[in-house]
């Protein structure tokens, strides 16, 4: 394609409304552009980067055996009412009525309408398993929509579901995804790392995230150095050092604390060092019940690790009237002896002798606590948030060490979550009806283009990896003026072409430095400018986006040399 | 791919809510599902169809030059509300409002979006012109969805829409892209005629729509059997052949005619033949003022003839009411004389004499009247819908000839309609400010499928034509049971394959009788049949769909004759 041609309207400055680097950089390429808060337009570049996904995407998951279909963008309440969906989500849902005051929504996720087409054209076991996959717009209503897209409003996801027999078929189908999935960020040229996860809101038994790896991530996801092993941090394993222990068992004693809460306020107040307290956090889960979490004080808790030691779908953080109610003390000074509800502590808590914890009585704190001694029934669980240095919890040895990520896509284990209160069954071999078991996985397509970008940019813009770029190659004639200049930029071009290979000609009368600096913006991998001084030597001018300089390299080799290289990026 | 790793559930009877024949065989063939009304899933066959489509339909507007962009689904209220469509489009469009409490709709088209993005981008006539088409899910909330795909209320359009900086630049780019419809559903395998149309409410001044012919379509389209002029039939020119003149001036006389209101009713009371009776039809504008439009009585009136006479964006039959208040006379005795509004009569009345109308008084008939002395200021204009044997009002020695046909796409010479509005501009070479020309261009992609189907069917199922065909080619191997049977069709499938041509392997357990039958009713253009006795000759059986038998070929020719015939067709 020809730049003067192209839709491509870059920018010199920052939008003002951009946080992060891949909003920015995308709306300075003349990549995207805003239409309404979370609601973009692609244009012809943005566009290209998100077809290379979105084809990398179909290929690998139709060789994994999936199915494309196709379903609405609008979604009949009903079939959300029955999974109990309607209710439950919120208004992250958009939830709108046709002319007939019909109730709709317009899809976030589809776990509601593919069950419906399996329920009602599968019967037999011999009909699973199946797995079906689509591309489609989706939107979720956030309250705060921003990041360009790493967090829009609408935008395109690829989501699949499969269905199966039995438990073990769909743990298979389940790591032919994962396989699938690695495959996809492979082909896309990215860093990144499946992690364990947790299964949050939308159920299921088992999770795996495939986190792009970038300083700026908002997730953060531990690894072990030795055993491969990693995890998002909320559901990480891992063994704290040990906090140095008091040696003493001591007589659980209270002493008045007038008006200090924080753990630095009674630290100071009672000269005993901050190691030695236990931080007590009241919860309360979507059934209504209150819970109790103790952590070491210099860890934070992982509130999907208390979830799930309490069964529930959902803990939030209790406010001061329950607090009250729970304790019997105002906030600040909640401790573990003598509650009625249940208590769970990190395991790194066991064995803990001369603690301080709060009284559950105000301005009171306990000193000399030994917490298995002292608190009852405590439920010991793994409840803490990793640190770097911490120990694998898996293989004991290693070591982990937490990194930023960006998650473009998710394996889930739904198990029955929507086949069971949508009726998907089938006739096993013994003719006895029996409920499908599902599992689902997701890609976030436009996600994944704004955390290459996350991933790999630099002052000047955006880095392309070969396989997500817009073209892999520019072609930069430096002057209109010499025939003989042009000749050969029309030359490289068309035979780059040829090869089959995508490639912008830089044919509008700019200057160089417009040029340059609108190629190191867009990112091309690769450029070939072609320049007077070179050319009278035979040469052109062969620039790796990620190299600091040019190399010359003979014109009869250029196309050659960009070529394999660009084959090689894209072998799959 | 394996037709048993395939879901392709097909039916044996039609669905009972399903009127046309493209809806019937897309749910009998397992290619669409209903999830709610006018709402549907693509399934894997279906779905295949229609990125065929969209594949030729993406390469010939790149070919033609048209950048790609993707716009939202969801756009906000406030650029409806800047070109005035928010409140005029009425209940088809999809109104909503997101968590914020903000109004947007769901896209039925994208005029708004587009030209704020050219608005805001554009500064010069040094880049125009422009041509960006996206291809997206779209909402139009029909009152009554019916007929599957056909009249769908979610379904794939590609809009395309150009930007010009003169009425001449937009003009070629509308020939551009007439020329590029063309080669579109050429390369789709269709029987399809461009024909001139009504510009309708979207607004322009030339229009031309893409017809698939069709016995089954919804739109009349008249064509000269010697110019190539053609038309919908609501706009066509034609002459109707002259009617019998009664040859005597009379007096203009009224006559008692109680109770009598049909032209039947009134010929067979007075003795007067059918012929010699005017039509008198009263409408209202889109202004409030009402008009009359004069036609013959064996004609109907065009009533996009009468809305362009009259100047108006929409003419509305008048109500009761309005005929009373109009010519002072209850419904059935309207006529031309005496009327103080404005009056339209077909050019066919030119001259009439000795003719019957309504006197405008209940029970009373004019007989004798001469149109141009009795009627005053009457206008003659073409009015009347053409019938087949008219004269081609171009060439006027042709005769036209009228076809069924279904609309699949629309060129639209749309000016300013929506650029003055929104305000895009660009300076001119002068540095004056003008305002941008602009072009629509559309494409239904969904409906193209159904229109192929009711193009291209008989009473056994779907006969795609092979560029649309989810699968242009089966091998069905007839039997399980021999091991040379079955290698060969893997054998054949595999070859095939390694051809590049999509082929379905219908590896069931299946009597044959169900293979044929789901073959015939998903439309294989092409089928293989690997059977005991062809094989024992050493051939196999090629079966053309449209063919009424089967051809033996040897095992080492088919896989070439099935790969030319295959290629033949797709070749662009």
């Amino acid at each position: 394609m020809r730049y003067s041609q192209l839709l491509a309207p870059t920018l010199k400055d920052d939008p003002a409304d951009a946080e992060v680097v891949s909003h920015k950089l995308l709306v300075r390429a003349g990549m995207i552009r805003q239409v309404a808060r979370g609601i973009y337009d692609f244009l012809p570049l943005g566009l290209r980067a998100v077809r290379r996904v979105e084809t990398i995407v179909r290929e690998e998951m139709n060789r994994a055996g999936a199915q494309e279909i196709l379903m609405p963008a609008v979604c009949p309440a009903e079939l959300w009412q029955e999974s109990g969906r309607w209710e439950k989500y919120g208004k992250e849902l958009l939830r709108l009525k046709d002319r007939h005051d019909r109730a709709f929504c317009f899809g976030p996720t589809h776990e509601e309408v593919v069950t419906d087409i399996v329920r009602r054209e599968v019967r037999s076991y011999r009909q699973l398993p199946i797995n079906l996959f689509q591309i489609q717009v989706k939107f979720r209503d956030e309250v705060r929509p921003r990041f360009g897209l790493m967090r829009g409003r609408e935008f395109l996801m690829k989501d699949g579901y499969s269905f199966h027999s039995s438990v073990e078929d769909c743990r298979r189908e389940y790591e032919n995804m994962f396989r699938a999935y690695s495959r996809i960020f492979e082909r896309c040229g990215l860093k990144f790392r499946p992690v364990e996860a947790d299964t949050g809101a939308i159920g299921g038994s088992q999770s795996h995230e495939f986190q792009v790896l970038a300083d700026s991530g908002e997730d953060a996801i531990a690894s072990c150095t030795k055993c491969g092993y990693a995890a998002n941090v909320e559901k990480a394993e891992g063994r704290s050092p040990a906090l140095p222990d008091s040696g003493e068992t001591k007589r659980l004693e209270s002493v008045p604390t007038p008006g200090q809460r924080t753990v630095e306020e009674v630290s100071a107040f009672l000269g005993i060092p901050p190691e030695r307290f236990v931080k007590t956090l009241v919860y309360v889960t979507d059934r209504g019940e209150a819970i109790v979490g103790l952590v070491r004080c210099d860890r934070d808790l992982s509130e999907a690790k208390l979830k799930n030691a309490a069964g529930a779908a959902v803990v939030l953080l209790a406010d001061e009237d329950t607090v009250r109610r729970t304790t019997g003390a105002p906030v600040g000074f909640a401790g573990p002896v003598g509650l009625s509800c249940r208590v769970f502590a990190d395991l790194s808590l066991r064995g803990m002798r001369g603690a301080v914890t709060g009284a559950n009585q105000a301005d009171t704190h306990f000193v000399g606590l030994d917490l298995e001694r002292d608190a009852g029934s405590v439920e010991l669980v793994d409840l803490q948030m990793v640190h770097g240095g911490d120990h694998c919890g898996r293989c004991e040895t290693g070591e982990l060490e937490i990194h930023r990520g960006i998650e473009v896509g998710q394996v889930f284990y739904l198990g029955r979550r929507y086949s069971e209160p949508l009726r998907a069954t089938f006739l096993d071999a013994g003719g006895a009806e029996q409920v499908i078991e599902m599992g689902t996985y997701g890609i976030g397509i436009t996600r994944t283009v704004a955390a290459a970008i996350e991933q790999n940019h630099d002052a000047d813009g955006i880095v392309w990896p070969i396989p997500l770029a817009p073209f892999p190659v520019a072609v930069v004639p430096l002057s209109r003026d010499s025939g003989d200049l042009w000749n050969t930029a029309e030359r490289v071009y068309g035979e780059l072409r040829g090869r089959g290979i995508e490639v912008l000609l830089d044919d509008r009368e700019e200057r160089p430095g417009v040029k340059f600096k609108d190629a190191d913006l867009i990112g091309f991998p690769l450029r070939v400018t072609i320049g007077a001084k070179s050319l009278a030597r035979g040469n052109v001018e062969l620039k790796d986006r990620r190299a600091p300089k040019a190399e010359e390299v003979p014109v009869s080799e250029v196309v050659g040399r960009v070529a394999a290289t660009v084959e090689k990026a894209l072998a799959s």
